[in-house]
């Protein structure tokens, strides 16, 4: 079985559906045509392929490979405002419109009548759960949110978040396809708020904007430890193979009764900010002090450019990950 | 200025004292040796020259430039069993004593005694405040905790912990010393439990256990999804100056009145997981199921190697870190 690591174009050599053509599907869009695939394109505006021809060319250079032709990828995208002419015959759609649950409720409902029965119905949200969305429905198991880490075509996370409705092949096939596109799928079992790395950015957060509230450390010092500590390390590696490794040949057992103990105390010392206008404005300042002085433009240069490099030498060390493919490994069931 | 990438050894072209032969201690022997300083290792035991030749060799290969030679690292190295005679007319103190407060507290107060007046005095403590360690000191502001993440010849981070009894010259030069041997130092100015870097990995841990716990995610796959998103995001830029671009061009304000209404309501949706022995085997077999069919050295050895590559990929970008050199911004007044 190929890994995730490697595209598997061969087995997608389909259409797929971009509905919408906002920041998070246009980076779906460059990355689906740079990987071969047909696109074709659902947006009621009148200028939307000379919109996505432009969003192509200032996107394709951050794609993995970085040397995409723009133009080249171009002669692959179609474009139908029509929504059920859109998902006619298509293999996959992935659906981006604005974040209203009416309106995904009744986006899918006729994209369900006009589609292939075994057309793959994904959703970008970032809030709204499958369950919710696919209400309505005649077969809710075929709906999944496929959702991305912004941007799509550079960061390789792609939460798959199931419902009650989850249905095992429909699952496989998303999984599948998202690997073929070089994406990395985790399989989340419950659609809970804010899905898994958004959670566990915003755990992080709320302690870095105590820490920064209370004085002990100044925000830009704060984003200093970050990268050269746990940012370095959970690039590596994730926190749980960490902890493995850090209790020794013992592994996480021992760690776990080695540190265990006292984690829970640490988590009661942790902060528990206010966001008011207090807090905005002190934390504004100090990443005005930080980084005031720097073009917006050239540090977001600076970051895609670490970000491309750090995943260009991952690549480079002869695998993707050093797990194996689970994401069809059972969770553990629930303590409820 | 020289940048905190670029080891100044010229400025200390002198010697530490390493009190202790513990693991972190190890890791500051073969990294000071590694920038051309003589090191005194303090350590009563009776084999600690092979001892620390034998590590040296263990080592020396996760240094930064990969290739230094274990045996031309140990001419620098002296071996002083007697504390007094180890302190005597050297630049820099390392301790590393076991996490003890009334043992450092009487080493610190005999070092004080024997070393020169301007010697650095540098705790490697993870959980003790320097106004505790200093109490008793003549002048207790010399002292300073110097908390490496570990290990600490590999990963940049050392956390310059600071009390009530802050000497700017003496934090000055701590955060000169270690950026001179090549480390990242971020100054903490209120030693609070954990410092830094721990509280936030534990802050995101809680959660990670939490997801795992409620059968969310398997172990494996939360791994997956950290080091596909949010690892390779801090690894590249820290979370501050994350926010701050992810709001376009207006910046961290932006960003904080479109998100920051929900942080709080996202903060409350957080887990409290308890730390019980159900957790342990629960996690245990998560852990288990995710890595278990692999030998724990391979794992050891690949994460040593991604973590090279990374640092090796940022390094070629031309800088190691996006901000200025701001050690020594003063933090925000604490807001009680």
């Amino acid at each position: 079985m190929a890994t995730h690591s490697m595209p598997v174009k061969a087995e997608f050599p389909g259409t797929v559906a971009v509905i919408g053509t906002g920041t998070i599907s246009l980076g779906w869009i460059v990355l689906f045509l740079a990987n071969g695939l047909r696109v074709r394109v659902n947006s009621r505006r009148p200028d939307a392929e000379a919109y996505v021809r432009d969003a192509m060319r200032l996107l394709a250079p951050a794609l993995p490979d970085g040397n995409a032709d723009a133009a080249e990828l171009m002669t692959r995208a179609e474009f139908e405002p029509d929504l059920e002419l859109a998902v006619t015959d298509v293999d996959v759609v992935q659906e981006g419109a604005p974040e209203s649950l009416s309106l995904k409720q009744e986006l899918f409902s006729r994209i369900e009548r006009a589609a292939r029965a075994d057309t793959l119905l994904l959703s970008s949200t970032s809030t709204l759960s499958p369950d919710d969305m696919a209400d309505g429905l005649a077969r809710p198991g075929r709906l999944l949110v496929g959702h991305p880490f912004n941007p799509p075509h550079v960061i390789p996370l792609v939460e798959v978040v199931t419902g009650k409705h989850a249905d095992a092949d429909v699952l496989e096939r998303a999984v599948a396809f998202y690997r073929s596109v070089g994406k990395q799928p985790v399989v989340i079992r419950q659609p809970v708020l804010g899905f898994v790395a958004n959670r566990l950015q915003s755990a992080l957060l709320q302690e870095a904007i105590h820490l920064v509230l209370e004085g002990v450390i100044t925000a830009a010092d704060l984003d200093d430890a970050v990268t050269a500590s746990i940012g370095l390390r959970w690039a590596a590696i994730g926190p749980f193979l960490a902890a493995h490794l850090a209790g020794g040949p013992g592994g996480f057992r021992h760690w776990m009764e080695h540190i265990g103990a006292g984690l829970e105390h640490g988590w009661r010392a942790l902060g528990h900010p206010s966001v008011d206008a207090e807090t905005v404005r002190q934390l504004t300042a100090q990443i005005d002090e930080g980084y005031g002085h720097r073009r917006y433009d050239d540090l977001v240069t600076e970051r895609d450019q670490r970000q491309g490099a750090i995943l260009a030498a991952l690549g480079s060390t002869g695998q993707s990950s050093v797990s194996p493919p689970h994401g069809y490994a059972q969770a553990a069931p629930g303590r409820r």
